[in-house]
């Protein structure tokens, strides 16, 4: 196969320049005809008309009588007329206007007279109180033009104007055909190398929201006749193919080299990023589509082209993603090459929503289900300055990010727990939080972009905690120190410690590989202080420029054997089942935005924190303990 | 059984004495484990963690060589350092780190020496180009909280976790119970007093997106034996039980005695407007609501209470509606008994949107269909000024609302023939149109609320046709009239014209009934035209007062033989398979707000106006005739 260069078109143009070919190539919709009552949220092929009016018949609109108006000319209070009987007819609404009469009287001003007659003190005219035939809908208007969504309300008027059944755009089904020899399915557990197989899993749902059905291929290894075959006979099988990975240009990058073989590629190559390297093409008039095998690369293909194009099938009405504008919180460089989508949370702190960009990695799924939305950096551009209004596309509600508490600053697997019983109430409150360490949290409060952060801050000087540092940063006060609880600090070696470590000394012997914590975290002033404490230099620690940002992270990497010890949290090493030499007692405190000390949810979060169920789900955790968590240490 | 009061409990506060019912009841969710790939949109049950590392193995980021970064220490330009064979490795990108290796340095970094060896010019940092344990996720950590609904997004970052299965809320199933002697199904053909049953339909609609399924039963009469064996069945095998019509207090309204005696019944009639006689009780723990039969007063009664009281089954998030807020076109009175919720159209013209509230009727349901949003009058308000600013709930995307071309005035079926074929183009235009007559198009467009309307004005003095009126109506300019089309009045009898009526004098004939049009629009004007030319006076008309807005509003009062003639177009009559005696040809013109006449959407308008597509299905409908369309004829 010979190598491919990729091209970099701008996204637009060559989402454009795709759309015309496959219009060209004759992709286009498919239609059917079902059950109006089974057609809610599906489109329609065609206009739809009323087969018949509602309602279908003249209907009294009220209890009372029914007669012709005439026979009440010139009734008034000073003279009634009298309706002999059989010149009127007693009826309920709802009821058919009887043969004859043109009005009813509702029965309040109906006097009875002798022998069955009636007296009437004010006359009526002509079609007083009758529903009239069609006044909702009359036969042979349009109901609903095409390609139009089908709601619940659209399903009665449909009903009602006689219309039982719809011809509606029938629902696409794309192929979705994993490949790569590393791929492996996610039922068996993966050994080195092998890396689970879920795009498929994303996608397919992804499609299902916009709806499109999808079947899943089993993975094809780096074969090219294999997947040649393959794609074949998923284009002839499916109105859409989506190969995922072999997109690129390397050595096994076999989808757009077959692409070409069995029909024609349009595009190789699009500036974005992530998500460059995508292969357009088609089948005949079946769109054949290579996807990046980076999960969120794959996702932004998905969104950014995958969806325009999956609309030629569906005729689905776009609907754009909720937008929302927000202040950028610190400084975002982009390549000039591509435009950028960048994952970012976003929180509103006091009215003012402000957007933290979140890591760019292409393989960090779990980021991306956490992003409150995507900032888009345009192609040309270097970069956006902190502090700058951005437009982000909205992965969550608005009302979500509006109204959730914002929780930043050092990673706890408490802030976690407190999330979830937060959620579990009866009246939810959401926690937006990221792991900025503690350094962060005073950054964020100061900023007024987080309502409170998670702190443990040794003042290396006095061994205490946090109290100094929020003296020394908050000067001119502006926020409120809260107790949390006291965690204990260790190091995290593997089970049966084999290496027999025993104290800070050991992680400087040679032979032993350290893993360390960010700098800004208290994990890391804390090792730093313990280091100098015990006369021990940086330099001499193996592995101390290799930083992880959580307690887990430091965990896994111990668990996993490429390092041998770590400082961390208890809690982390029990998860691992490793063993942990206690060190020092520290307190994590709460850092809190004075201006939001009295906000219901930062209240309830503080609640929560004080509540017998968090204790006890801290308690399975192990490695903490409490002294009066949420009373006030400083400030307020 | 005994007659029962309805009470007027304001909208919320009986929503929470019912919640408050309901808990205490014991009413809520059930749970079930499903395949996480399985899973999107469903919401989680307990919060979900991470069972593996993603990645479960340290990788290498790059294609090029693996070794100890030790072995580089002192590289540089000027003292490269050589590795000898065996001291490092080849690898791919994604290949697991090599046992003994700490790094990875890029092959174009990589220079070949003789014998196998290879020189490097820089020394590397423990860990550089490594791809650590749990990049993504750490086991042990939150992927996702209790109550969070599952996106694409979240299966990939649980199934990455190693989390192959999920606990979700299961979802719930509600009974659907139609009552009434007088309901038939829609299946059947319905007879005069058949009201059909469509409401199951679109409740089950709409529970399906609030993501519950529903049973329906077959239509149950008015015996209270039969009704409650039914209630009391459906509560032990569903999950809520909803009761449509029969809530009320009248002689066949047994719901609310129904659930007395099953359960309990809670409260009895919401000050709402419409769906006041609403019962919401409970049997067990499971919700019985007796939902009023009016279509819309039914919708109401759902979207405002069921949704709500649904929320304790399925624990899925609150999404609110988008809400926008527009200009009132218009005063709106409302009773101070009622929160009232009103449909309105809404449209936004030269960046202003303005609401046009709707027809209330209950039974109208295609008004809800058609609706934008709903203006919500509060109760203890006697109504809102027109121009005020309101807030609607949309039923539309804003974004349908901001883009949408507004066209009112009068009716012409070519409009929704012109909004059709708009919406097949590739780009598509979606019209928001309603029918006010040709004067209330000459209004709409003075006050800026519409872009362009329908009329065909006739000058009675010069017997020409809209120029006058725009003369007069727009002395400083400001509209401009643009070239429709020219159709044929007449009058619309039964067919073979029993009475044979031959021109305007027959419809003051005795015996002859009329059904007329409303002031304003342009066909009544042409009748009080034709009459006074004939010397008719509009009291020798019988039915001069009953008022249709539409053409085959009229026609259908023909069809169904409540009225003998009516004033209106060929194409009604066509539909009606009615005869049509042709008595005039008038000219049916456009009238565009000036500012808005370059407008894309407007431009385009006039494109289908002129095209062979329209040409060819109005010439289907008969009655239409062509000269020079889309031509200026004054302003601009």
């Amino acid at each position: 196969m010979k190598y491919e260069y990729l091209s970099n078109k701008p996204c637009e143009q060559a989402l454009s320049e795709y759309l015309t070919a496959l219009k060209n190539a004759g992709t286009t919709y498919k239609t059917e005809t079902v059950e109006t009552r089974n057609a809610n949220s599906a489109v329609t092929a065609s206009a739809q008309y009323a087969r018949r009016c509602s309602p279908h018949y003249c209907a009294c609109a009220m209890d009372g009588i029914a007669l012709r108006s005439e026979l009440t000319n010139g009734a008034c209070e000073s003279s009634p007329v009298v309706i002999k009987p059989g010149d009127f007819v007693y009826v309920d609404t709802g009821d058919p206007l009887p043969e004859g009469c043109d009005c009813v009287v509702m029965i309040e001003d109906v006097v009875e007279d002798e022998g069955g007659a009636i007296r009437l003190y004010s006359a009526s005219v002509p079609w007083s109180n009758v529903r009239h035939v069609g006044e909702d809908i009359c036969m042979g208007d349009m109901i609903v033009p095409s390609f139009t969504v089908i709601t619940p309300a659209v399903i009665g008027a449909l009903l009602a104007g006689g219309v039982y059944e719809v011809e509606i755009v029938k629902k696409p089904v794309a192929a979705i055909i994993p490949t790569g020899d590393e791929i492996v399915d996610t039922a068996s557990e993966p050994k080195p190398g092998d890396i689970p197989e879920y795009n498929s899993a994303v996608f397919s749902a992804m499609l299902s929201e916009w709806g499109v059905g999808s079947k899943v291929y089993p993975v094809i290894p780096d074969v090219p006749e294999l997947l040649s075959s393959t794609v074949d006979s998923a284009a002839r099988e499916c109105d859409a193919v989506i190969v995922i990975a072999g997109s690129s240009a390397g050595r096994d990058d076999y989808t757009s080299t077959i692409i070409k073989e069995l029909g024609s590629l349009v595009i190789h190559g699009v500036a974005i990023k992530p998500g460059k390297p995508v292969a357009l093409g088609h089948i005949g008039s079946v769109p054949v589509i290579g996807v990046p095998g980076y999960p969120v690369s794959g996702i932004i293909v998905m969104d950014e082209i995958v969806r325009h194009v999956i609309r030629l099938l569906t005729k689905r009405p776009d609907m754009p993603a909720p937008r929302m504008s927000a202040y950028l919180s610190r400084r975002l460089t982009s390549s000039l090459k591509y435009k950028e989508f960048i994952r970012s949370r976003a929180a509103s702190v006091n009215g003012k929503t402000v957007a933290v960009p979140m890591s760019r990695g292409a393989g960090i799924v779990s980021g991306y289900a956490k992003a409150s939305g995507i900032i888009t950096v345009p192609q040309n551009c270097e970069g956006i300055e902190a502090g700058s209004v951005v437009d982000m596309r909205l992965l969550k509600s608005p009302d979500e990010i509006q109204n959730s508490l914002c929780v930043t600053g050092s990673h706890d697997p408490l802030i976690d727990e407190i999330a979830d019983i937060l959620l579990r109430l009866d009246n939810p409150v959401r926690i937006v939080s990221s792991h900025v360490g503690s350094m962060g949290a005073v950054t964020a409060v100061r900023g007024a972009e987080a309502h409170l952060g998670g702190i443990h801050l040794l003042d290396t000087e006095t061994g205490e905690y946090n109290v100094g540092y929020v003296q020394k940063y908050f000067k001119n006060g502006g926020a409120v120190l809260v107790r949390g609880v006291v965690r204990k600090q260790g190091l995290i070696v593997a089970g049966g410690n084999p290496l027999g470590v025993r104290g800070i000394a050991d992680i400087a012997r040679r032979g032993v590989s350290y893993v360390n914590r960010q700098k800004g975290s208290g994990t890391r002033i804390l090792l730093d202080f313990l280091l100098e404490k015990n006369g021990i230099s940086a330099e001499s620690v193996y592995g101390y420029t290799r930083e992880e940002y959580t307690h887990t992270a430091v965990a896994a990497a111990v668990h996993s054997g490429d390092a041998d010890a770590g400082l961390g949290i208890y809690s982390a090493a029990k998860i691992y089942s490793l063993d942990f030499i206690p060190l020092w007692d520290e307190k994590y405190d709460f850092l809190v935005l004075s201006s939001v000390i009295d906000d219901e949810n930062v209240k309830r979060f503080f609640e929560t924190l004080k509540s017998d169920e968090l204790k006890e789900r801290l308690s399975l955790m192990g490695g903490y303990s409490f002294e009066n968590p949420g009373e006030i240490i400083f400030g307020g």
